[in-house]
């Protein structure tokens, strides 16, 4: 049998933005088009990946997209990227390549008005999104003492679509994989941004985990404090912090599966007298904040579009 | 902490339509509501549960709003939909009160024209609905050869909200359990639609299983024919019955894990010539084309809305 | 760190009989270690793999064996399987090169005495053993009219080790995937021993449908039958059969979770009269009953060891 | 249908002593059946729970045990636990009355020689084992600097059998989920057993998360030290401290789906000179090893018995 129409979102010929979107087969690629087809002002008008039904990848075919999204494997943006830059192409870089360093950290909550004025940004890792999101306000407050001790768990969607030895379900079922103890990719970004937000170095321990599920990811931070905190002030910190953040959800219990396909960062912290430590859980969907939906709030805001236009989906749950 | 504002689908306040919700605590009510946030002409009106933080249930508080929906447990919706019906609101029931010999049957890919003047629609079962449209094109021909056998798959949310020692984690994961192998409560609305494609009684065997799973549900049918069939004749066949039908995917392999969030039901079909039987799959999201959606779908045909209004989401996938 | 000491079972060196597991890596190949490592009889003397850590494949290394496992990919054994008998080796292949007019096909349950003299056992398929042991009964008794329709699901280990596309855990997790639709490799065995217990051919409609799950396997039959049947006739026709079985378990509800290591394969049926139907589920665990527990007691027959030895374990669940 | 025989394990009529299982039919209660059924010299002789099918729970019916498994709902234990000890019975509770000052504690590998006297014996918890192993050399020498930083993760069976909202398959399939944050249970044994070793209070943070899975679990450590440690001191420590132990296991990246059925705890450790830490993951089988394995371990060395009798089985996995 053949397809028959499938229902289809309202017509991207109307729409003013073009987008380029390349590695569009990937998971990150996938999130990006199916995202930018329910856009209301930006259309998936360029898809390039070495995978047949695809443009070839080339600077040249995007070049006339007011925004291109790079879903490549880590590593492999830095020749696009600074091709595209030259045309005179705004990029947002989903890999690591320029995080640290690098184009302008694309975490709105931290460098909105960076990311206004930046023609290349540099999105965050899914991880260091949800560490640093979770940990920024103690870090601004200079209120930690040595370091911030973190312990990550994500679903498999993290690990990208290309199926390994090490993420073959048999291998990871009814369990959960500690992996990369103490020398995961996204330390760097974490300790870059909560340093400038301490105004001093910020180290940091993580430890990542593979869960035995799909999609999904919680950050759980262990801080100890210089000085004592009451919980309410503690609320009042992250209160004032995220007050008008459209994607920071505060309280509760986060919980990464009530977000899936959802732009949203969920984060609660509790303080522990006993220890004189604070206790910091934030949880997101890998592929939405944590990579293509969080390149698109960047687009917005980079384009001047509403910053939450394509991103106000709630979590798909249960 | 608190909740800080998380991001909200455009004003409900412009919607012409009131929606009530009647059981809204549930799986299915609550993705109804999570339908009707993002639907561009019906807004969430009331919504009434027997849970904190909704109205109670009444007529009375329902009686402004311009469709019902109840979300109540099987066997509990009868003197509510009654009652609605006297005062002259318009109902579609999503349990199995009216589904045999009651109301109209919701199946629009069957009955849209009946659900168009329908004052009180009855809408099918999660099971029910991948069967009958799957089998529907081959019942409508006269090709069927004695009963139908059915084979149906369901993650867990298709046994509702309330926790049982059959559905807790531990006793399911890792396997698949089947249940209810002879008496499936679907079982009569998929002989009683099946029959009338027919013109003729149709039996079926039907048994489900639970998988280790949240969402999603596929049902396989095997069926006999009278007469051969070449595999392009069967093509044809399906093409023809749901050429214009929003709501029907076909070819490729149906797997529900693909149709999350979707109002889809994805069919294919194969012809074993060896046996002289045809294969059938069909999967959906139990919760939307085997439940909410598929009641919007009734409630846009009914209040004479465009028949995919709120519901052209693609997936979330993976 | 290193490994320090992990129990051990009790010592090997005491245990007269020699096996050889050619395929050591894989699954099947693991699993057969694991049983022999708790055998009171047979040890698990020379290990031969393609990967890191153990032996060439070689029929020369194998030669002191007293029973050779060959638990290569499906189409690999036949070479070795020869040389292995010019050596006088007993073979058991767990491969389907010789199940089909091939060695003596090693289902216990019907040809125990074929075994017992045997110096050549195919093991049956996964699928294979549980919907030939779960219609057998109804075979021999000549009652089946027509084809048998067989709706197959398993975990993921029974497509092995080697990661793939299509077993990569977020293409399958929270569904439930068919494939094969028309021509799974074990068809060809169902019908042959199915057939061979009616006297005349038998052929099968099998849907096979990939669990989001790891170790496990059921299969639901769906059989018209020649005669009505009642439910108290079809136990007796089953306990009959299946009455001084150590594997074969009967009653209740059959779910592979709860069978988890076990050798046992668990069946039930029911009739449906007004279908004039039997539905047939036979639970098992793929990598022991539907591989390497098989393939040890077909070993056991042969070598005149008690067919249970190293086969009492219990499911492990939860 | 009915049950047809299923294979059982040697005779337990030969066995030389007499076990009681309090709470046979929870998931610790099972497992504990599970293992004494294969065990060589314990037999389950005597089965009490409130469920149908055991007999009534009462000292009286115990008395002629040489020992009694409590394996009860946290707090239920005391006053059947006192009544056992006045008749005499020996007694191992695997709840948490008796852990905190109180009976015995009965982790073999710090208190062995305690455990081999006494005639009440306190279960450790399951987190708290491997929290308190992967932990105990760093604190027995003097290296820990401020609290340690405990992440532990769990499958479901760790709530027990009793079905919950909380842990309903939906509301936590496809994510992991936090609880207890600041208050689990098991903090105040962590601490008592890590404070015993260091000779000094040794307080601890601890947040336990929910997997969805079903069984295993694994603590992840962020330990500051007091002074830098080279990663072959940190191994020679862990190797020294562990030497002879039958169900400790070094090395590797432990991993709980590898020991499923396993009374194994397995654990490495990692240093990180840049934030001057250590990183340890303890994994383990939460039932075996977290309940009923070391249970038996501990009524072995209580009996005399082997300490390894009945637990030498290898993890089943995949």
């Amino acid at each position: 049998m053949q397809y028959s129409t499938a229902p289809t979102p309202s017509d991207p010929d109307t729409r003013p933005l073009a987008a380029g979107v390349v590695g569009a087969s990937g998971y990150a690629g996938q999130e990006l088009i199916r995202i930018l087809e329910a856009h209301p002002s930006i259309r998936p008008a360029v898809l390039q990946a070495r995978s047949e039904g695809f443009d070839d990848i080339s600077a040249e075919g995007l070049k006339n997209c007011d925004i291109v999204f790079l879903a490549l494997p880590h590593g492999e943006s830095r020749d696009l990227g600074e091709q595209l830059l030259e045309l005179g192409t705004q990029v947002v870089d989903l890999g690591s390549d320029f995080r640290v360093d690098g184009w302008t950290y694309g975490l709105p909550e931290l460098h909105r008005e960076d990311v206004r004025v930046a023609r290349a940004v540099a999105n965050p890792g899914c991880y260091a999104t949800a560490a640093i999101l979770g940990v920024a306000p103690l870090a601004a407050a200079g209120l930690i003492d040595g370091p911030v001790h973190l312990d990550g768990k994500s679903g498999v969607t993290g690990a990208g679509r290309t199926p390994t030895d090490k993420t073959h379900l048999p291998e990871i079922y009814n369990g959960v994989t500690p992996y990369s103890v103490t020398g995961h990719r996204h330390l760097a970004e974490i300790e870059q941004e909560l340093g400038a937000l301490a105004g001093a170095p910020q180290p940091a321990t993580f430890v990542p985990h593979l869960l035995p599920s799909s999609r999904g990811l919680l950050v759980t931070a262990h801080v100890r404090l210089v000085s004592p905190l009451d919980q309410a002030d503690l609320d009042d910190l992250y209160r004032e912090r995220y007050a008008d953040e459209p994607f920071i959800r505060l309280g509760g219990m986060p919980a990464p599966q009530k977000l899936a396909g959802s732009n949203v960062c969920w984060i609660n912290g509790w303080t522990d007298d006993r220890t004189g430590t604070v206790l910091i859980t934030s949880a997101l969907d890998n592929l939405v904040k944590g990579a293509a939906g969080q390149a698109v709030q960047n687009a917005n805001i980079m384009l001047g579009v509403d910053e939450s236009a394509g991103l106000t989906v709630r979590g798909l749950w249960p």
